[in-house]
């Protein structure tokens, strides 16, 4: 009772109890409308001050929200990657942009928080310097994606491309909040679930990059 | 000299420098770091509560700021529909959908905010809810552009409409918040303008549009 490895343990516990209440929380009501003593008291924290205490500030805590995600897509993407090494079809890497984010969705289960949550840090000007700066430091197989998916469309213009790229990852990100608020129950009952709803996005992400240029 | 009409001038004038400071707070911080207190200083009011005098909370000063650009886009919209009434054309229809934004962004001249407070707003689960419900409410040009462009894809799955419809309006909201921020000077030097950025996204949505369904 009470040793070190004991302690160490049930703070690992708090903090998690702590993430998981406040990424509930921002993807529910908003980034902007959550205080940290709420998410201390959603947490089951008798203390007001324990979002303070283990991570910092609100920021610090979006942050560790972020990171435990990243490391799980990050392994589905190298593993989706391995698949379709050298693939000169461009739905072969859109699928490998798109299955891995549907793909960790699916596994968290039903209500998920992380799409929404993910939507607004990266619309937030301040924290979604913060986000990328990490994912793009902590994620080789996205740059090796991107790389791989530039090269199928090599004939485009550069600023098409880089347009299109943009349009393919600013489409994902909220499309799948989207569906997670709908799949959470608070649209309607019959809706698809992510397995086709990743075949429609893919769908659409192709349409975009063989969309013919017209200016 | 004091006289109502005079301080009625004067409190308008107040109202809109106001709203002015805090739609470039909101677009470069976030809604979720910024303050009433740093509107009302940034406004230039001596008096640190002067957001809650003229508006009430952070939640009224954003639906004051989207209900300003709405009446705009609203004209622009109105006008677009009268130029291609009828057209079984879909490239027509998304015309119509993307023009009036991206002409109303030109019209604000550079730097602008409102693309990127847009999407925030329309990121954010609480006030997405009031911006849409007052959006649908009072644009009559956004109801019949979305059943007329359906119209044109009657031959689409409804499930699959639906989707494509979303798509189309997320990837325009958000692809104006970014291309806003490049042209802001906070990226890099050579950036598309509002008209051909315009057409890019056009060709993008339209090809959303006509993709094959693969499932």
């Amino acid at each position: 009772m009470g040793s070190d490895t004991e302690k160490s343990a049930r703070s690992a516990a708090t903090r998690d109890r702590i993430l998981v209440a406040a990424e509930r929380l921002f993807a529910e009501h908003g980034l902007f409308a959550v205080s940290n003593r709420q998410v201390s008291e959603a947490a089951g924290q008798g203390n007001n001050a324990a979002v303070g205490y283990h991570f910092g500030t609100k920021t610090d805590l979006v942050r560790a929200i972020v990171a435990k995600h990243a490391v799980q897509i990050e392994e589905l993407r190298a593993a989706a990657l391995r698949e379709i090494d050298g693939s000169t079809e461009i739905r072969d890497w859109v699928t490998c942009l798109v299955r891995p984010s549907t793909q960790h969705l699916a596994a968290l289960g039903t209500p998920s928080w992380y799409a929404r949550f993910n939507a607004q840090v990266l619309t937030d000007p301040t924290l979604r310097v913060l986000v990328y700066t990490e994912a793009s430091g902590a994620s080789p197989s996205l740059s090796r994606l991107l790389s791989g998916l530039g090269s199928t469309v090599d004939d485009l213009p550069e600023d098409i491309r880089r347009a299109r790229a943009d349009m393919g990852r600013s489409l994902m990100v909220h499309m799948c909040a989207e569906r997670e608020l709908r799949l959470s129950g608070e649209g309607d009952a019959e809706t698809t679930g992510w397995t086709d709803f990743g075949t429609d996005l893919i769908d659409a992400i192709v349409g975009i990059w063989t969309a013919p240029v017209t200016r």
